[in-house]
């Protein structure tokens, strides 16, 4: 069995998800979490672990990257019992305050967070202002300059679709193909200094969504029509895009296996 | 002439509003800010700051409570010249990432934050889940009992009017009168996690917004029944309200000056 957590966390505090040598990661502080609770399960059944906690997760986030909504495997120790209430109370008991565990279930071994077929949200908070706002700093972006709302919800309308992303791929993403399929794709305004970007996708490329939102900034402040969206995707031609946005911003929502 | 600032903080690592040796307080900060930017202008001007840069807000706010519009307000140096939006470039660049100013202008000296009549709303959010979110940690206090929301709402709306708040007196409250006018009073269910408790009043006493929100959850909780609100109030007695809720759920809104 394999044992499958949706898992939260606020991503200011964090080097990313991937475990690196001296950092605080996500990874690394989810498995030494986990260590910790596995081993008083250990004692409390008279057993040994037989191997240290090794993770799995839908994708890797960037540094400063927040989610809601994030899964992760990992092997589920045999002999051990799950009581998922029990388990998820000392888990968070355990956890420091930035990283919380919301779900937790046994999945067959055949599971894998990463490469089953699954659908990710993400959504993007920008804060549009004329001076940075404290409450919000490592939550949303702070765009300074007036932006043409209405044509980035048009623009952002049009990433909906299979294509193929290359116009939006960083020089450092080794993706073998640069298609994909965004199912959803929304610019929303939810008060009168925040807008939020909503995308939900089968598989994004590295840093695409930072990409996709960074372009549609562009488009707000006149640089790109939303016409234009079209042929900018069609170019496959990373300097047509606009810069990436900054990565405080984002927050994986939720992943849901198809 | 006087200066009155408009000022968003995060209440998370500041040691409340008011001065203390030795503690990161939003006075402090907020005053080292202001005197940094005062010397700069001097040294332009060629004079000498001739007095420290001393504040008045409109109230103290406990440590961990935020403000979305705290309104201060200090002596204008004589002679310094007034460039609204200069200055708020220049105070938002000095000033750390969770203090910022909102807004500036010059009053004049018979303005006195705190004395000015004045209405003042409070905002405190309740995050309803079984287990703790890291997303709002900081910025929500966490329930994870089932609370009857439609019970509260009802114990909400008696607050409003004009009261004698003996009965949300903290001990260490030293007000010669406990009456107070509550002018809007609303419990709102944002989403399926989220409950907001949206208070304006004249003035409050000590702690007295937490105080409601506490009672408010006795109320939610089944302890104590709705329409025991106005005994309640009537009683006087602090022993009958609920206990005071914690700090960081808590944000000063805005203060508008009659």
């Amino acid at each position: 069995m394999k044992l499958k957590l949706v898992i939260e966390y606020h991503g200011a505090e964090f080097s990313g998800w991937q475990f690196q040598p001296g950092q605080r990661t996500v990874e690394s502080v989810l498995a030494e979490t986990l260590t910790v609770y596995f081993k008083s399960q250990a004692k409390k059944l008279g057993v040994e672990l037989e191997r240290p906690v090794t993770l799995t997760a839908s994708g890797r986030t960037d540094s400063g990257v927040h989610a809601r909504g994030q899964v992760v495997n990992l092997r589920w120790p045999e002999h051990f019992e799950f009581d998922q209430y029990r388990m998820l109370a000392a888990l968070n008991g355990i956890a420091p305050r930035d990283l919380g565990v919301r779900a937790a279930e046994l999945v067959p071994d055949s599971f894998d967070a990463r490469m089953a077929p699954h659908v990710k949200c993400y959504r993007y908070t920008l804060q549009l202002r004329t001076f940075r706002g404290p409450m919000m700093a490592d939550r949303a972006w702070h765009v300074f300059f007036p932006l043409d709302i209405a044509a980035m919800v048009l623009a952002a309308r049009q990433f909906a679709g299979t294509h193929d992303f290359k116009s939006f791929q960083s020089a450092d993403c080794h993706a073998k193909t640069t298609v994909r399929t965004v199912v959803a794709s929304e610019l929303t305004r939810v008060d009168d200094q925040t807008v939020v970007f909503s995308v939900q996708g089968k598989g994004f490329l590295k840093n695409m969504v930072r990409t996709l939102v960074g372009t549609l900034v562009e488009v707000g402040r006149g640089k790109i029509a939303p016409e234009e969206m079209g042929n900018l995707i069609e170019a496959k031609d990373r300097t047509k895009a606009g810069p990436r946005a900054p990565a405080h911003g984002l927050c994986l929502e939720w992943v849901h296996y198809l």
